[in-house]
């Protein structure tokens, strides 16, 4: 359960900053369905505002990255992070951009390895090779 | 400074094992070099052996993600970890096999991003939409 | 599903050192109502009396910070490191001891802003600017 | 050493949306010095200007929290998350906006207790009492 | 729910690289029980034989360190990285290991007292003394 | 370098809370040398006195698990927390209760092993086996 209420279309229909972003969101993600992280976020307008626009700059423009591999990063910072939220909403949206279970199952075996692999360099305290300074 | 001693190659020809591994990470990555990671581990010969197994497995082999995508979520991994040896070698290992700037850019703005996004979603506890499980 | 058991007011009714502290948490709050932290906490006597007599301390003796202060910074470390509880139980507290809507946005949006700028820095291993340092 | 170049002032003179960033922060923050984190993101020209719109508006515009209140849950989450940059850098900016000594030993001691009482929180899975729920 | 399909033993016994990984797991363990961290992993089945294999290498096999120490550190890191799952498995694994209840005190309290001053340590950015260096 | 200020033995001899603290650890531990985190503590005199006592409770005092046992589970979390100064003083004290090469090349199998498989859990989310619950 939240810390705070999730705002229904109702309630969202009763705030023009709100009912702005909603639409938006709707328009750029061409469907109806809003989920809970904005739901929650209407409670504070500015933060909503300012976190999609966000969003919609670094994840929906196209840019140097194609929309699979973003996923793919924002799953792995997620799981780094113990996010629950984000880890089922991101997978959910690697595979609505095409996730195979191939592509998933290498996922995991970077983020495992990496996991593993950073645990090792911290406990070990390994000084950074000059090789790889710029 | 490591909590272990560093080998150098002269410590490593005297043991079989550890020469075993060395060789096969300059024959794999097709170059002398060995970085500080596999000089650390080379102390604990069973360690050295399995990790470099499964790096050659999951980082090296051909499978269904490309090399550079990747070495993305492994810098991914290890900024959210705070690993600072894991953050220098592996965004070296992303400009050796080909990161643009633009892409670099783009790589932390996704990393930067589910970052603040991952803290709204663990500070506001949002439940998972039913609409995100299988 | 707690990993120890949750003591029930009979089961701490049977332990004089429990029993004592559990009166020194209703004593001090003006209470009835013990959270379910010191019930788990209950089966390791020796670290219930010190946990709560450093909670006692630091959160509710009068210090150089207001109570509703340290609520706060509680939630950002809290949130920082996904604890469900901690982030429940101290958001709960923050609201009884004052926290206002638009105070817990601004905290949202500092916790947001810290995550983003904190991962930046790690992942770009910036170097500390001598003016910051002591 | 970062993993970026740190833009010089010679290099952000030849760059027009560079400029206008490192020209707003210098009038902002009515100061000359602008300290590494934005000479890095320099790099970044659209991810500079984000960040840079963020941290004006969540941390420099008058809120609901005032401006020390934000560093503290600033260090608070920067602690958490081992940034050593950030550390530093907004423990000095905590000072200069008048952090006293006891004020600072409060901050240890309320981000000692949290981190503490969170890992038994963490390993005791505890179960949230309903009375914390909204 | 998890992100991916757990697999049941009708599931498992279509496939042959699962099928192995599960008997041996079964003969290993001399117990029927597979837990649901094995049933997710049947999804990659190279991730799988890679992670069983490991398991048994560094958590099965006699070593330098006792079964019932090896589940405390076990606990500790998935304490320090938030992990539900781990936390319970390496508790009841701990458990039927002969972990008594004032051993597990004295695991919390050594957790908790790490994390405290993990968190202090960080916070004051403390140089390492010389004399600890290698 | 220290946020704070690390006080010399003549700085402390002008304070009597901490030069008490001081003489306490040094007889306590049998040994004149006092390392950088009391140092840094001693900014902080109440602080310093109950982390101390914990410490001293905790660590020193006999238990039920042994002082070795202990410092593996310290090294343990303090790898988790990338925390550097922990991790270099806690393995020299290992070291100095009789850690050997190969309980060390142990220790750190099973903290890597640990984290690849705290990542894998995350990521997949998966739900706990009813087995494992009370």
């Amino acid at each position: 359960m939240a810390t705070v209420k999730l705002w229904t279309d109702n309630d969202v229909s009763a705030d023009t900053r709100v009912s702005a972003v909603f639409a938006d969101i709707r328009a750029t993600r061409k469907s109806d369905f809003i989920n809970n992280f904005w739901r929650a976020l209407a409670n504070q307008p500015a933060l909503l505002e300012r976190t999609w626009q966000g969003v919609k700059e670094v994840m929906v423009a196209p840019g140097a990255l194609d929309p699979l591999t973003k996923e793919l990063i924002y799953i792995a910072v997620s799981t780094a992070n113990s996010c629950t939220y984000c880890i089922h909403s991101h997978t959910a949206a690697a595979r609505a951009k095409g996730l195979t279970d191939d592509q998933h199952a290498e996922l995991l075996a970077v983020i495992g390895m990496a996991s593993e692999t950073n645990a090792l360099s911290s406990a070990l305290q390994i000084p950074v090779d000059p090789e790889f300074l710029l």
